[in-house]
């Protein structure tokens, strides 16, 4: 069975591996702050000092640390995976990150010898404690077909995008996408309730509809309830929202909604709410115009 | 049975009218274009010369026009339907509208011993053909109460909101969300389109997500095949978004993304794209950058 090398244990990481590890991989752990490989050394796992040594002796070492200067120092850094590695060993970083700078790392790899895939995820704590993540994979087919199984047991639904960088890409138009649902229902509420109106009964009359959505179902009852706790993140998606902007302006597309929906979430973090949930965002709307 | 005069026989008038007579209503219609009345006198509706024939001897008049203008016209007019209410008749008005106006309106009827309700629906021609609307009501409880059998022939959701306006204050807040999901799905994709991804994969990877809404599973693919036959009109997501931006701006509220939302589908419609579907503002989005 392939040997797993596995490099960032935060939210998402730490059940990932678990996963992998419960499924019988041997796998072996790297993460900056020490403490949170205990967990996994408890379940059996083995605990490397740098992401070379976690990377030594691996078939494939997945990353999945938070913006792109960490998977840069995680993969290509002097103690990183890359410099472990042995020729034909596969990267799969699932962070999400700049497109542009997955396909760079890729290059990089692939001057060693080493295979690189782009393979963000969707789903959240949720999805990834239950194995159920989203997974979109930009790279090389035959070696997405050589680690199908491994991604397997982490998500039940993966979707080939086409060469490197093209997982990032799919990645950062869902977050578009989402971070723009979240801003619609933000302001449909914030309205709501500037007009006086009891936002649970319009939540009810308008769900259902054309303006129905996950966003609308999952994240409209906490914003009523004044629900802030996480779920994800504002500043990750704010995080992500800034690399779809880029990514956009290197392609000279200008996004007016997903701009604005950004600025709100610059406000958010400006007033402290960087860490809540992104149901969040419905006060920065308010605090726009000082409605709180 | 009561009596029922129906102003404005539209995409939305037409099948909502057909409904009520069909349920053996008793009903008078009027509309400006007077060969949109052919339809529903060849299936036994009494037809009228004026708003204020219509109303004549009616115990429920329902208009259903374009804009706040078209209302005051048809209701308040010298001609309208108020001028030929017999006292304790109902004007529900089913038309899209301003909060603010819809309660001036209400105060004149009150002023003639004439009840009125604003009462808005979503759902779109489907719904209308189907009478499965759903209806946001603002008024008096106890005269909605009274008209709930004729209402429940157009729609199958009734959703009581509170006083005169907030009929309408739901609706704008149904449209808000709408917009952004539209503006959302269009970002997206287009920013897909620009990194040069499968946008029918990036739809399979995305949806069932966070990601997911009424929009992506219901224009997104109409985006994709470049199919911009209505639906719903730009023009008509572009009026019901201005009549929120200037609700929201009567509450002082700021709304940074259905702003961005509106002037793309301004765009729109400078493009000549005001008679497509709402789908067709993911061509603003491409076109402000030129990549048509």
């Amino acid at each position: 069975m392939k040997q797993i090398g596995f490099i960032g244990l935060g939210t998402m990481g730490r059940p990932m591996a678990l996963n992998i590890l419960n499924a019988g991989y041997p796998l072996r752990v790297y993460n900056r702050t020490k403490s949170k490989m205990e967990p996994l050394m408890a379940a059996g796992a083995q605990v490397a000092d740098s992401c070379r040594e976690a990377a030594t002796g691996a078939d494939v070492v997945i990353t999945m640390v938070s913006d792109s200067a960490d998977v840069q120092d995680v993969v290509l850094g002097a103690d990183g995976a890359l410099a472990g590695c042995h020729k034909g060993a596969v990267i799969i970083d699932m962070s999400t990150i700049s497109p542009s700078v997955a396909s760079e790392i890729a290059v990089a790899c692939d001057e060693k010898g080493v295979k690189f895939l782009d393979a963000p995820v969707t789903g959240g704590e949720t999805g990834a404690i239950n194995a159920t993540l989203s997974i979109m994979v930009g790279g090389d087919a035959d070696t997405l077909e050589s680690v199908q199984s491994v991604l397997a047991v982490v998500g039940d639904k993966i979707t080939y995008m086409g060469l490197n960088g093209s997982g990032q890409s799919a990645k950062l138009c869902n977050q578009v996408i989402c971070a723009l649902n979240i801003l619609a229902v933000s302001e449909g509420l914030a309205m709501g309730e500037a007009a006086g109106l009891d936002t649970s009964k319009l939540l009810e009359a308008v769900r259902g509809g054309a303006a129905g959505s996950w966003i609308l179902d999952n994240l409209a009852p906490k914003m009523i309830a004044r629900d802030w706790a996480p779920g994800f993140r504002v500043t990750l998606q704010q995080k992500d929202v800034r690399l779809a902007l880029e990514a956009a302006a290197q392609h000279l597309l200008p996004l007016f909604g997903t701009s604005a929906a950004h600025q709100v979430m610059r406000v958010a973090e400006a007033k402290g709410w960087g860490d809540e949930g992104t149901q969040a965002i419905i006060k920065a709307v308010k605090a726009i115009a000082d409605r709180l």
